[in-house]
């Protein structure tokens, strides 16, 4: 078969879309920078979804759904939020078409101009606070705990699949709370939670930390962030939890009145990941042969690939197949049986590889007159000769073993690649010949962070929340610092 | 405590609101049109969402998500298409704010004006055949059966809620198929998953047919409906199913070639359920105390409520409630232990009523010496003294007696409002006195259909699938017919 997906060598950056496109996760669209999410990319999403859904609800969150719209004037309310994002809003102005009275077919209707223009949202903390306001009374409403599951809007310039594209999917929480304290907690928790979630069912290491004040979500406090690393030593923001102070309450007016019937402004979060992930998950564990995913999340778990000559060694196949089938399932193991006789088994065989099923398992006749069948993982290509008796269970440890050799794996290239520099040489060195993470020390300004960024392309990605103290010269000016953050060109 | 729910009696409308405000499932937004589906009215949604979605994927349909966006050129390609959508959609015109110069605070940027304006999907046909155009070729990529939960926009200039919103949250399913039966099977076959689910778990009765042409789809060749009964006798179109031959397929030039190598168009169906199902749930169970829920989609089946003096009682009743909550798990049952205590038992049991809990365990300590709990069931208000011993399976045959109870109850009353006229006068009689479904002959015009909904407001809601053919004259016109047809006032 001809080689569908460009090596990683040649050009990572095409090797990523090659699989997204060629392994069926999603396809372009008509419309500039939106995306089409396809069956097989969309059935991941759900998988990564709905653990999500589970995990946020375990944490006592609930599911809502605001409007899709924002007037205008809304985003205008925080002033830091409105300087974020009023430079990416798809603005709707009018609400009808007609048809053009000099025959140029369907024109927009200057008739149905709105009032107020509303913007599609590209986050939704002002609807959703302007709504807070009528909930909250009391103590007694707080702490409230919402999550919603929408579409938003940004409009970049610059898009790729998954990674960055004008209307993407994610979930939004949003927290209304009595106290700092406890709304710093919420931040941290679910923090945490996406942090297992991406390692633990992703099989991608993260490291935990805060946004310097330049990267910060644009209207919170604090932003706390996941930071991921893909193959290309390129670091990849992973998902953010952000403490949002009293800001939103008090751009709208958010009141509550405590046991002593005191009156304060209510504390915020508000945290988010999206179909990003998606991306970071295809670039932190997939190779020149296609997607590989992580057993816990990957749609289809185990494929099982009969090699026959005929309609009666294909019957006894299908049998035994039938057999262990049923095993899997039992075991709550997603498995499919490949029987379909329109191609060869090696075509299959690279199939399911670009679609990064964890295990195949491959059944000849003479298999099965041994009472053996052929198993191949993913993650390292290995095979084995597995005895039919007792495989459903040499599966499902196969399956474990395979989520926690790909996690060490990426922590391993991970862990390898974060440097401590002490120098400006060194820094720029690091970058360009080895990439990844490079922990350094920086004087805590916004101009020296603005400046390492226009000369090395390099942000800050986070300042690590296990970071010891540690006294040190900051690498571009010299100034004195008291900690190493983390530096890494970024997707 | 306060009556806060208007009676049916006095203002059935008024009585609606309040229902669906009061007992937490939805809020009015900011935004005009567009609503607020609250925790506990999205966690209704999720049920009826997660079972239809078993639903299709049980029938071979698979997820996708397609673009929100639409180019208005995509609309104007089918020409029924952009005439049943031009008069009602949001229109993205550009992409980006900034601060006015004049220091009028934020304005439309008019230097980021699109060249091609982009429409809010309000269905998505368009940009999913303009998808299919390049994922179709052969027979072998037939048939393509794939679903969407999305949000979509219509702008309705008179909104209600869940009802008729701006915005609103549906599936859509959009299949490609090879043959023309096999497009009508599928339109029938989705028209059935539909009734299944609208009548099985909503506990809504359905009348099956087609619509009349001038109540079709805009696009399609045929639409079918399922069509139930509100308590106010005015119907409901509870969800639709459209044969859209190859027209779709031809505005798109989605072409593929059969096993013979000849090429031929595709053909398609879409189908489609909305948040609207919640408005019909509303009203077609309800009473003047609130929501009463199905339990089959009810988020919550059970809830128990202590009835206590003291911490003592309390104690004793926690312990006992603490197992029967253990045992109603174990048989899948949803259930809430509410022992919160700066509300009075009488005021728990009004909320969880006006919530349509479909039963309510109390606990006294003086029915806990003697063995028993006081069972009450929602939709018929009834209350029983039961054994502890065996309570967990009384609850659960209860739940299944309460869906079929409701089922029957709405049931009765739909046959009671299916009335046979053969004249006009009796027409109209009927319309203004009984309402509910009129059974009337009807000569086949698009003419007399507008007259009749002119006169009497009344449409024809469906020509039934399983309708007898039987000569008659037109009740308007006392032209020749056929066969009878539904007509109702509806929403």
């Amino acid at each position: 078969m001809s080689k569908e997906i460009t090596s990683r060598e040649q050009d990572y950056s095409q090797w990523y879309n090659d699989i997204v496109l060629k392994a069926g996760l999603a396809d372009y669209s008509a419309v500039r920078g939106c995306m089409i999410i396809k069956p097989y990319g969309f059935a991941l999403w759900e998988k990564m979804r709905d653990t999500l859904d589970k995990m946020f609800k375990d944490t006592g969150h609930v599911n809502a759904y605001f409007p899709l719209f924002i007037p205008k004037s809304f985003l205008s309310k925080e002033a830091a939020h409105v300087e974020g994002f009023a430079k990416e809003c798809a603005v709707v102005t009018h609400y009808r078409l007609k048809n053009d009275p000099d025959g140029n077919g369907i024109i927009v209707d200057p008739d149905a101009k709105l009032e107020e223009e509303l913007i599609v949202r590209p986050t939704s903390e002002t609807i959703i606070w302007n709504t807070y306001k009528t909930w909250i009374q009391s103590y007694r409403d707080l702490p409230l705990l919402i999550n919603q599951w929408a579409n938003v809007v940004r409009w970049e310039m610059r898009t790729r699949l998954f990674l960055r594209t004008t209307e993407f999917l994610w979930q939004e929480g949003h927290t209304a709370h009595a106290t700092r304290l406890e709304a710093i907690d919420e931040t941290v928790r679910m923090l945490n939670v996406y942090a297992d979630f991406v390692e633990n069912y992703m099989a991608v290491p993260v490291i935990k930390g805060v946004k310097s004040e330049s990267e910060r979500f644009a209207g919170a406090e604090d932003t706390y962030c996941i930071e991921a690393l893909m193959q290309d030593g390129k670091a990849l923001q992973a998902g953010t939890s952000h403490f949002l102070g009293q800001n939103f309450a008090k751009a709208f007016d958010v009141k509550f009145s405590d046991k002593e019937n005191k009156l304060d402004y209510v504390w915020a979060t508000s945290w988010g990941v999206s179909t990003r992930l998606i991306g970071a998950l295809v670039m932190a564990h997939s190779d020149d042969d296609g997607l590989i995913l992580p057993p816990k999340i990957a749609p289809l778990q185990v494929v099982i690939v009969p090699i026959f000559k005929g309609d009666e060694q294909l019957g006894v196949i299908t049998e035994v197949a039938g057999k262990i089938v049923q095993e899997l399932k039992d075991l709550g193991i997603s498995v499919k049986y490949d029987k379909s006789d329109n191609v060869r088994p090696g075509w299959k065989f690279a199939e399911y590889e670009k679609q990064g099923v964890p295990v195949r398992i491959a059944i000849g006749a003479r298999d099965i007159s041994n009472n053996v069948v052929e198993v191949a993982r993913r993650d390292t290509k290995a095979k084995m000769t597995v005895d039919i008796n007792g495989l459903s269970f040499y599966i499902q440890t196969l399956l474990d073993e395979i989520q926690l050799h790909m996690y060490n794996r990426a922590k391993e290239y991970r862990d390898d690649h974060i440097t401590k520099v002490d120098s400006w040489n060194e820094f720029i060195h690091v970058l360009d010949e080895k990439a990844g993470f490079v922990s350094a020390h920086w004087d805590g300004t916004a101009t020296t962070e603005e400046k390492i960024k226009e000369l090395t392309k390099a942000t800050i990605r986070c300042i690590p929340l296990d970071n010891e103290p540690s006294a040190g010269k900051c690498i571009l000016t010299g100034n004195p610092s008291m900690q190493r953050v983390l530096f890494a060109r970024a997707y």
